[in-house]
């Protein structure tokens, strides 16, 4: 933790940035191992070039934030009272000097909260802190893939948990129900997003949401889940048929699987990230499907499902060591369905290790 | 819907706002009945003075708004277009004039996208748009009534299935999970905020987190949950003993009991708001328990499930017909277990309706 907080004091330095206010969930929790939704409280990390950190936060949180090991100033404040007014005291007693530059997350900090931060620095110049954060962010651990690794396993688990259930007749969210149901008996509290399971021609829209469609033979099913554990997430897809696949569905699910593996296969440290999209797109158009092939072929992953970077063919930036993807290219034609396969990638040093495991064959289930 | 939009314009007049920037999920589906949640894109409502509002979203949700009932201007972008372009265009054609004071949500809107907004509008005044849209939405009219009467019944449903779950050695998680499945099953997609199901010494503490905590008898159990049902809330908490019940955990129960009931037989229109949180604490502190009652009595909800108003002590509003809220006392003994217990409040012509049914006599479970 101290290495992260240092190394953005370190760029707060380079940079000539007098303050950083933090206050996302998720930075807040890659800075200080502190995990909390204070809803509609204020909570968050004032990082100063010259000062001792700032944590501030609901006065009944602050045994828990230094039982995660924070060891520098904390402001709790009960209802009762105004964290502004208290900040501004705080800020004297630290002998600033004069503010010119301070950094904030720009797409997590409402207006309201900005406007209070900016009336204690009259005529400041005012930056983004996401960049440094994401660029941070991007290469995990150690730590952060042992966490992330167990995540997508109990992914896999999930998938294995809707397959069994299929059986003629049964809805899309009762299929829902039983995995989550399974999910929360392993102690999982959250799904890292909404879970989809779509059958038949439901899978054949990429934003279908699961509802009473009842499963029949020859349906292909489409599973798309993750987790969240200890603040890390997980995300797959797979799509199995139901009874009987036509040709039809066996060309698509075939050209989505070599898609999938060859963007895979591509994934090495120094390999252009927009040209993850385009091996695999290339294969999709040449098979003939490139228009039913709408989003982007993956994105990055970790404390959030969908984090920096965004793997689109717009994206200049080159794989390293050390980060964790989705790659999940899919066909979706509108009455016959859909397939999408998805996986979670982690770049090794000299090529990738799939972090689900889930088998990929195109299975027929009886 | 038509009726919502032209209240906030005839707002905006009086007030002489030249333009309003409506983009959260909430807001937005109270004016437009379109229920969307675009994650990392730009959507939303811009609304004004003399001129046809603007919903602008990503195109592939154009049509779902259309049969939501949107007959003005839509802006549908792809994910190769910049949404403030197009918006900046349209806003040309509109012929402002001089725009002089715009308002906006300043506790949702980032400060990203204030800073691309307020460029378009250079020294302008901002003030917020949140005062407005929380008069409005805190009187629910009979269609909104007749959601939430349904959702609260789904969630007396889900603490039935709780109780009912009950058993020496089962797990927290395992009687949570069990509830979720049932009420997914029954077509809920979305609990309307994480599951509460809490065991014995785990209940004392009002910030508790669901866990492997097994059954044992003498046990409290604290359950508290809610459902979204079609974009409306519901949220319940039910108490009840497991096998048996000792003398101080009967004198907590009825004590909390009591509190409730006199805060629920105050509601009537007139009455000042913030008094329904004394009623209840003074019965709670008379009984000697004032100082283990450390959160303020309810709070409002509809599609959010905290809104407006607050049902603290300092609310010096008062209840009119159609408001609905949440009326919780509790008492917390740290090892000795919690007792809460919650209902939802409509206000009627000249008293109160409870929507959430479920018995509240002391009930220990065999």
């Amino acid at each position: 933790m101290k290495n992260r907080l240092n190394q953005i004091i370190d760029w707060m330095i380079d940079a000539s940035i007098d303050v950083a206010f933090l206050n996302s969930t998720e930075n807040v929790f890659y800075i200080s191992n502190f995990y909390t939704d204070p809803h509609e409280r204020l909570m968050g990390i004032f990082l100063f070039k010259q000062a001792e950190p700032v944590f501030i936060l609901p006065a009944m949180e602050s045994g828990q934030l230094k039982r995660a090991g924070w060891e520098y100033d904390i402001i709790g404040y009960s209802d009762d009272e105004d964290p502004w007014e208290l900040l501004k005291s705080k800020f004297e007693t630290k002998e600033l000097g004069q503010v010119e530059k301070v950094a904030m997350e720009k797409d997590v900090l409402t207006y309201r909260r900005s406007e209070q931060f900016l009336s204690f620095f009259p005529k400041v110049e005012v930056v983004s802190v996401e960049e440094q954060l994401n660029e941070m962010r991007v290469v995990k651990d150690e730590s952060e893939i042992a966490i992330i690794r167990k995540a997508a396993e109990i992914a896999d688990f999930g998938v294995q948990v809707g397959v069994d259930a299929l059986e003629e007749g049964i809805s899309e969210m009762e299929v829902l129900a039983k995995i989550e149901y399974e999910l929360k008996k392993k102690g999982i509290r959250e799904m890292s997003f909404s879970t989809m399971v779509l059958f038949g021609e439901k899978s054949g829209d990429p934003h279908g949401n699961p509802g009473d469609r009842k499963l029949k033979p020859g349906d292909m099913v489409l599973f798309d889940l993750g987790v969240v554990l200890d603040g890390y997430c997980s995300d797959i897809t797979r799509t199995v048929a139901f009874k009987s696949v036509t040709e039809k569905q066996k060309e698509i699910y075939q050209t989505v699987l070599k898609a999938e593996l060859a963007a895979l296969e591509a994934s090495k440290p120094g390999f252009r990230i927009g040209d993850l999209d385009h091996v695999a797109r290339n294969i999709i158009k040449d098979a003939g499907y490139g228009d039913f092939f709408p989003h982007r072929i993956g994105h990055g992953m970790g404390i959030n499902v969908h984090e920096f970077p965004s793997i689109s063919h717009k994206n200049d930036g080159t794989l390293k060591e050390g980060m964790v993807y989705t790659i999940e290219p899919g066909i979706y034609l509108p009455d016959l369905g859909g397939v999408r396969i998805e996986d979670d990638v982690l770049v090794t040093k000299d090529g990738y290790e799939t972090l689900t495991k889930f088998p990929k064959e195109l299975q027929i289930i009886e």
